[in-house]
């Protein structure tokens, strides 16, 4: 079960590397939220299109994971270069190295629910802001 | 197996909430890494005893716990008042809210690598800077 519910994840990671859009539903309930907010599922392929679209050379690589019957959680390594602004950080096309430590609540094997922390700290070290 | 790690996890917490400083070594390996960095139980030790003096009403609530047979997962709650900086934002004794994502990884059953993101822009958001 656990098992499963890990693969099915790595599909999702995949998904997204692929820019896969049309089967993103597969992977995300339609009222899926992010953060506490619902957002559902077109705002939330939108919100990764805009995402590869301002860093054009991003991709997810999972770092740790751990899951159980209904979450999952991974730990995502970025090493990427944001074209503009990236969380209000000045990164103008600097290859930055960060991670993003995140939940997934499943329901129905589908994400229903994303926990997500950025390590904006880190970034701001690299672009010696702190 | 997992149901024993994250039994551990919730006792290492309650050391921490209870400030049971002398405990802290029956769940902390003694060559402890956080965020990358080795930094060994008594600094691991101190940076712990720092932040409750730091932070008065510090807190720690798992809102979120997810294990297996090595490592914990676990997003944390806190509705606290540092009383002067925090994490480099004048804080200074305003009540904020935010969550920490963490994953612990587990050797005979003790904490030897720490792979914490604070949400550092709810901070910001919550103090108006964003």
């Amino acid at each position: 079960m656990a098992t499963e519910l890990s693969d099915l994840y790595r599909r999702y990671i995949d998904c997204l590397n692929n820019q896969d859009w049309d089967s993103l539903a597969y992977y995300v309930n339609t009222e899926v939220a992010y953060n506490g907010e619902v957002v559902g599922l077109d705002a939330y392929r939108q919100a990764r299109e805009r995402e590869f679209r301002e860093i054009p050379d991003l991709h997810f690589e999972v770092s740790i994971l751990v899951s159980d019957h209904n979450t999952v959680a991974s730990r995502l390594k970025f090493d990427i270069s944001p074209s503009g602004e990236f969380l209000g950080l000045p990164v103008n096309g600097k290859r930055v190295s960060f991670s993003e430590n995140v939940f997934y609540e499943y329901k129905n094997d589908k994400i229903v629910r994303v926990w997500s922390v950025l390590d904006k700290t880190a970034i701001e070290t690299q672009l010696f802001l702190r």
